[in-house]
This record gives structure tokens, C-alpha cells and sequence, in this order.
């Protein structure tokens, strides 16, 4: 062979892609067409096809490469040294972890999802609770081994499989800043809401007719429908690859707005998806820079962008048009009222922005705290329910509305949800920076244009791919380091502004 | 390890079998859901894990396994031995032919459908020749290789890969039998519909209450919706595996039967592939018997079962049921007459039962000389028209409804065509023998009953899987070699039946 050793390894990482791509269409399949009974057959294509990625990611011929690659870099671009380093990450990753636990922990998810979801069928904890022992022994174990080899303390090494380059020092002082400040200014919140009270959009919104709105917004937004879909699915989520990207949301007739913002919040991730890199598009180097940047690009499309006053401006005339509306409720002030409401409730993926930080907070405090030991599986409804109180100052009336509502400890997803922080908090420091970069950037939302925000965000984030770490990333977008101090000035500053109509829903305010 | 060899073969092949089912359901995606501008990415999706199939296949260690495993199949069971049988046949098929020629295929190929597509739009025969000629070209030197490995003469290597075990022994003497009486035949029947003939169905058949139909037809069937689906696309076609089955068809609002029956015809294929036997679901040995027996059970429930009167029966009710329609021609009797309706057409895939193995005798001919040189890709056209006038008394005003009709040649599928002719005369005889065991089956179809029906293809077909050649399956399911008689004799019978109400449509008759 005549091809360089990185030019070789461009082929073998090109394959890669094209696998994970299948991988990705097969789950989608699997939550939104496949028929119910066919899970087992799915999931004997998902592991044969998993088992296939991570032998050729791990084998001898790609280490032998990347070594003879890394050995001389000279005549290779900037991007490509970068694609390189990407290239490694993924297969020390991958190599960290031996094929028998990976073999194991796979059997333990599966059993541990299913037994999950009949103790959640049946509101027993104890059906899940040995299942749920056996996949924490062995993400301990995998995350030594990660850690060891990684050169990271255990829970950093699982944090950086999905968000590279974030630590827990990181998401201790995001958490830190917020668990101080949020439950006190909830209260407040609330108490003010009292005293204004938002007129409630009740009535039948049919599916049909809020698929059209929402299609009709992200087709202003920029999403490709030749090269995209949206549909329906029990939780809303993002797939497949810049190409054929697919995003699905679930519509509820009683809620004019979930279904939307759930549509949108996927679409953040898909806009993110689609900005990446195209020349990059099926290397390492093209990909998305790791959980929390993804979260922080859902978040700040539905959060930052959608749950304004400049967007109910944009999507109340629209909501006429599709649903022939009228009365005071559907005043442009009134709907944003709505979209701003804070509510105490249980379940996180139903939650505001202002009270789903707490969420994810008392996640990451049980799940360090399941891993070191410190905290045993079967006192764990017992922490999550004190956790709760002492935060949101409500207590779950069961375990199903508790400790039992995600899915992601069964699975074995330990360390992802601070993801969910972190984005909220990055969502916010870009905000600040594109709002000074673009100065009419609410005009140009209130009038369904929003050119300014992804030319923007494809400039300083997504066209960025992953070729520089999260915090250089922030850092040259915003000339500023990561910080959940702008993340609770923007929150005081929306929540708490004193009159309708002021323009203190600004992330810089 | 410590698994015998044939336990190891077992288990690469348990591998291989969940990678052509993701391979399936990629296609399926692609022809049902993906969007259209997405066809680049899964072309590389499908190649990276058709290329990973074809390596795992071929690799050397299959190769050594299964020459440890041939070389003692002492206590092994029958199944066993037929699996291995099996296993071999897939890895010298693979192997035979060299991954560069392969790959220089799948390009070529590649090329040459876009610019059928294209020639198809534009009209214009000369746009897709030279593509066409590369690929006349590489599939020779293909069947030239397999051929030499399979010991087959080179055309007869190409057919079996689609149907082992048939040959073109097999095909000359069916469509000798068949060309020489059809045209006769078809030329009588014209003129004795004449004479009588039937009400058109006419009318607005929307599309859902053409599903509904369709879904209820299939139920009695015994298509497990939980396990499978029904979906639209632009030309029927079954994809999947038995545990996930994909059945599509198009529906016309002026013409009920042409969804319906595409449906049904589509719904005999998943009935074959779910009837497989159970236990060897993942394995060589428990696949379908090749293209003739497949199609032969597609055609056998669309054609025989489902346009007979036993089902104009069935069916009257259940359209006047789903439609509301009345008048004299939703008489049983008329409806019968619709479904057997004979044309003179120019296009293979819209063609009755009667004139349906002139258009594959003709492609038949073609193919072979073709691949031969005895006919030059630039006199395709010419040859075409001469054909068909010659054949079926009409001439196609342009290539597009001629020899550009079919995208079999352009993906390099030489070699299947007589499957659709074979497959019509081994459903004839198969008929013939499910009558004689299942005396009451007229009256089990009328009443919508189908386990008389499949319990006996279960029996003798779909659960003897690849175990058995397909001469062989024949003649113990009906005690009779392949031929071409009972067709005819089914044919004459059916179409020629002097006066309605008889009895004569049998496959015995």
C-alpha cells in the first residue's frame, strides 16, 4: 500500500463512521417504527454490529497506524493533527475496556432495563434494586480500568467518554454555585407567579395540526427535510448523521407546547449536528465536541431562544394561523407568561429551566456517591426522596415518580448527567457572546429569521467540530472560561424581572 | 476454545445472519422512510457493512473451521450436516469472486442506475448503454470466475446464487413448453373475454381504507403485525428477517386490486420466510430455498389462492364492508371476472398470470445472449421490440416502456428473471398437491380461513428450509419432478373455463 499511515487511517475511520451511522438508523427504528415484538432480533443486530465497531477500532493494524502516524506528523495540516489525537482518544477508550466486561456489563444493562421497567410497571424498587448492585459494580470497575488508563480519577474517566475534557472539578463548581443560589430563587419565583398568574392555553390541539408548526419552525430554522425527518416517538430524541438526520418529538392534544419545544429542543441537537465540519463529516475530528456542548445547543435553542419574549412574538401569530385561536390567553405576553412558568415537580424531563439544574444536581450527588460505595443501592429511594425534599421541597409518593423514572443507571450511563448542567450553563455563556456579536438578534427572531443565530453558532461552535478541547472552544467564542455565574444572572434576570414587558430577558442582563 | 468446530462455525454465522439483517432494514429504511436526499450516506453505510459481511465470510479462519468441521461430521444431526453444506456453498459463492471485481461491480453498478434513472427520465436509451456495457462486461467475467469454482456453466453460476440447485436445464425446458403455447393461448382467451366480458370496478379507493382492507385480508392471513409491518413505497417488496418483517405495496385510489394484491403477493413471501423453521432461524440451513421457491410462494397466494373464486367470495363482503359500494358489479361472480382479467401489456410488472412468463421468457433470452455476445448491448432496443411483437403482438413506443422497464440489469442482477418463471410453474404443481391433501380448501379460502392453507406449506415447504435442493423439496412435497405441464394445464383450465360458475378453477383442472 501506497497511502500514508494517516491516510490509511482516514479509510479505516471513513468505515467506522459509515458503521455507527447503521448503528444509529437501527435505533431509531427500534423506538420509532419497529414493531413491538421485535426487540429481540434488533438487539442481536445492535451487539453484532457494536462487537464489529469496537474489534476494528481496536485492532492491532489501527494501533500499529496511529503509532507510526503520531511518530511523524511533519507535512500534515493543523486538522489533521487534531483528527490524529481524535483518532487515539476514541481507540484508548474503546481498548480501556476489556471485550469480557464490555460482554458483561451489556448482559447486566440488558437484564437491569428490563427488570427497570417492571418495577416500574409494578412500583417496586426491590425488583430493579440487585440488578441495578450488579451494573454498579461493574461501571466501577470499568471506570479503574478507564481511569487507569486514562490517567483519571474513576468518575472523570466515565464524565469523559461523553464530554472530553470536563471534569468533575468543573461540574462541582457549576453545581456548587447553582445548589446555592437556585431553591432560594425558585421561591421566590414562585411567589411572584402567584401574584401574576399567566391565563392557562387550555384546549384540544390535534397532532396533525402541531406537527405542521412545528414543522413550519424548523423549516425556518434551517432544518433540511430532504435530508432529515421528524417524528413521533415515547420520548423525544436525535439520531442518525449529518446526511440523514432524524429527530422525533411526542405530542400531548392538552399541551400546545411540549410536543414544540420538545421538537425543537432535538432540533438544537440536529443544527448542531449539521454545522459540523462537512469536509470532516465521517472522521473524528468532524464529530460534536462531547455531551455537555450537544446539551448546551438543545438547550439554548429551546431554553434561550424558544422561551422568549422575541420568539412568542414569532410563534403566537403562527399558533393562530395553524389552531384559529383567539381571546386574551393568546396575547403575545400571555403565551410567553407560559413558556416561562416555573412549577415544583417530580419528574425531571417535565421540568423548567429553572428548576432542572436541582434535577440533575441530585443525580450527580447519588451517582459519585452509588460509585465510591458510600452510598448502598438498596438506601437509595431513601436518598433520592430526602434529596428532593431538601432541594425542591416536594417529596416523591413512590418510586416510580422517583428514583425509578430515568432510565439511564440502567443502562449503565454513569457520568452523563451532568451533561445536562454544564450544557445549561455553556448555553448561557454563548448567548451572552452571540447577543454582542448580533446586535438585533431579537428582532431577527421575532420576524422567524434566524440566520443571525446558527451563522453565528456554526462559526465559533459548530463548525469547530472537535478539533480543539470544550474549554479552548468557550474560551475563543466567548473570550471567557466556563462559569455558572452568567448562567444565574440570566436566570434571576428572566425569572425575576419585575414588569411585563421590560427587556430584562436578556442572557446578559 | 473449547466449542467444537461446527459450534464455532454456528456462532460466526449467528454474526453474519444479525449483519444481513441490519443490512435489510437499511434497505427497507431507504425505500420506505429515508429522506431523499440522504442516498449517498447509506450508499456508504450498505457498502461498509456489505464489505465487512463479505470479508467475515471469507475469512480464513471460516475457511479452517469449515474444513475441520467437513472433515468429521460424525454426530452430527442431519440439519447439522445440511447447515454446513450451507455454510460452504455461501463461503465458495463469496469467495469466488475477488473483492477488486466486487468492488468494481458495485461502482459500475452504482454508475449504471443513476443513469438508467436518468435515461428513464429523459427518454433516451443511448444515456444508459455504455454503462450498461461495463456492467454486461464485469458480471461475464464474474460468471466466468464462479463458474469455475462452482464447476457450472457460467450462466447457470449467476442463477445459482439467486436459486441453487436450479439450472438452465431446468429453465429451457419450462419456458420451451410455456412459449410455445402461450401466445396461442393468450390470443383465445382474449377473444372469449370479449365475447363475455366483466363490469369494470370503478370508483375512488382511498388509500386508508385500502390499508384497512389489506391489514384485515393479512390478519386472517396470519401476518403477526407485532412482529412485522405493512408500509407504502414505490414498488412492493418484502424486506427483514422472520422476528422483524417488512411487507410494502402502493396503493392506486382507481384501482383496488392492484395495492390489495401487491400486498398479498408481498404478504406470501413473509409467509415463507416466517414459516422457516424456528430453531434455525440464524443459521444458512434455515434460510428460504432461493428465488424460484420464493417467488413461487408469492406467487402461489397472490395468483392462485387470491385470484380464484373461493377468494371472490372471501372478499366481496369484506370490500362492500370497507367501501360501501354496491351494484351489479360487486357480484362475486364479476369481482372473479376482474381478478382474472387478461391484457395485452408492455410492462412485466402490471402483466396477468397468463401473459406474465412471455415478459421473463423474453428478458431470459435476452440476458443469455447478452452475456454470450451474441447480442451487443447498442441492438438491446431493437431486440426488445422485435421481441415483444413477436411474443405478445404489441411494440413499445419507446424504451422507456421497453427494454429501460426494469432496473435488474443496471444493479448487475443477471441470472433471476427465470426465478419469476419458475417460480409460477412450482407453485402450480405444489397447488396441485395441497388439493389433493386439504380437500376442503375452496371452501376454507371462501371463509377466510388460511391454516388448511399454510399448515401444509409449513409442512412441506417453509419448514424444511435450506435443509433439501429444491428438486428435491418438490418431489417429496408432490411426489413429481419439476415441469412445465401442470402450469399449462392450470392455465388452460382457469382461463379457458367455458362458462362462470364452474368449477374448473383448479389447479388440477
Amino acid at each position: 500500500m501506497s497511502a500514508s499511515p494517516y491516510k490509511q487511517l482516514e479509510q479505516e475511520f471513513r468505515r467506522l463512521h459509515a458503521f455507527r451511522g447503521a448503528l444509529s438508523l437501527l435505533r431509531w427504528d427500534a423506538a420509532v417504527m419497529m414493531p413491538r415484538g421485535s426487540a429481540d432480533v434488533r438487539g442481536e443486530q445492535l451487539a453484532a454490529l457494536e462487537t464489529e465497531h469496537h474489534a476494528l477500532l481496536t485492532s492491532p493494524r489501527i494501533t500499529r497506524l496511529l503509532d507510526r502516524a503520531q511518530a511523524n506528523t511533519q507535512g500534515l495540516a493543523d486538522w489533521q493533527v487534531a483528527n490524529l489525537r481524535e483518532m487515539r482518544r476514541q481507540r484508548d477508550h474503546a481498548i480501556a475496556t476489556p471485550v469480557s466486561l464490555i460482554s458483561r456489563l451489556a448482559k447486566a444493562t440488558s437484564r437491569a432495563e428490563s427488570h427497570w421497567l417492571e418495577a416500574r410497571q409494578q412500583g417496586r424498587f426491590d425488583l430493579f434494586a440487585p440488578h441495578l448492585e450488579e451494573v454498579v459494580s461493574l461501571v466501577r470497575d470499568k471506570a479503574a480500568l478507564l481511569g487507569q488508563a486514562l490517567n483519571l480519577a474513576p468518575y472523570d474517566a466515565l464524565v469523559d467518554e461523553f464530554s472530553p475534557g470536563v471534569s468533575s472539578t468543573d461540574i462541582d463548581s457549576v453545581f456548587k454555585t447553582l445548589g446555592r443560589r437556585l431553591p432560594g430563587l425558585i421561591r421566590e419565583v414562585l411567589a411572584q407567579q402567584e401574584v401574576q398568574p399567566a391565563l392557562p392555553l387550555t384546549g384540544k390541539f390535534g397532532a396533525a395540526k402541531q406537527r405542521a408548526l412545528a414543522v413550519e419552525i424548523m423549516k425556518a430554522i434551517g432544518f433540511p427535510f430532504d435530508r432529515g425527518r421528524l417524528d413521533e416517538s415515547e420520548h423525544p430524541f436525535t439520531e442518525g448523521v449529518p446526511g440523514d438526520i432524524r429527530v422525533t418529538t411526542r405530542f400531548d392534544s392538552a399541551d400546545l407546547f411540549s410536543g414544540l419545544l420538545g421538537a425543537l429542543h432535538e432540533t438544537g441537537h440536529a443544527m448542531y449536528d449539521l454545522g459540523l465540519p462537512a469536509e470532516w463529516r465521517d472522521q473524528p475530528v468532524g464529530r460534536d465536541r462531547g455531551m455537555a456542548l450537544e446539551e448546551s445547543q438543545s438547550l439554548l435553542l429551546e431554553m434561550l431562544v424558544c422561551r422568549s419574549r422575541a420568539f412568542a412574538r414569532y410563534v403566537t401569530p403562527l399558533i393562530v394561523k395553524h389552531f384559529g385561536v383567539s381571546g386574551p390567553e393568546w396575547d403575545t405576553e400571555n403565551v410567553y407568561a407560559n413558556l416561562v412558568r416555573v412549577r415544583r415537580g417530580l419528574i425531571r424531563v417535565d421540568a423548567d429551566e429553572l428548576t432542572y439544574p436541582l434535577h440533575v444536581l441530585l443525580r450527580f450527588e447519588i451517582e459519585t456517591k452509588l460509585l465510591s460505595g458510600e452510598l448502598a443501592v438498596r438506601d437509595l429511594p431513601a436518598a433520592w426522596n430526602a434529596g428532593m425534599e431538601q432541594r425542591l421541597g416536594i417529596r416523591p409518593a413512590n418510586d416510580v415518580e422517583g428514583c425509578l423514572q430515568d432510565i439511564h443507571w440502567a443502562v449503565g450511563s454513569f457520568g452523563y448527567f451532568p451533561s445536562y448542567a454544564l450544557g445549561g450553563a455553556i448555553a448561557v455563556q454563548l448567548y451572552e457572546g452571540l447577543r454582542t456579536d448580533v446586535a438585533n438578534l431579537d428582532e431577527q427572531i421575532a420576524a422567524g429569521d434566524f440566520t443571525g443565530l446558527f451563522g453565528w453558532l456554526r462559526r465559533h461552535v459548530h463548525g469547530v467540530g472537535a478539533k480543539v478541547p470544550v474549554h479552548e472552544l468557550l474560551k475563543t467564542a466567548t473570550g471567557k472560561p466556563l462559569s455558572a455565574a452568567p448562567f444565574l444572572r440570566y436566570l434571576e434576570g428572566k425569572y425575576l424581572e419585575s414588569a411585563p414587558g421590560s427587556t430584562a430577558n436578556s442572557a446578559a442582563a
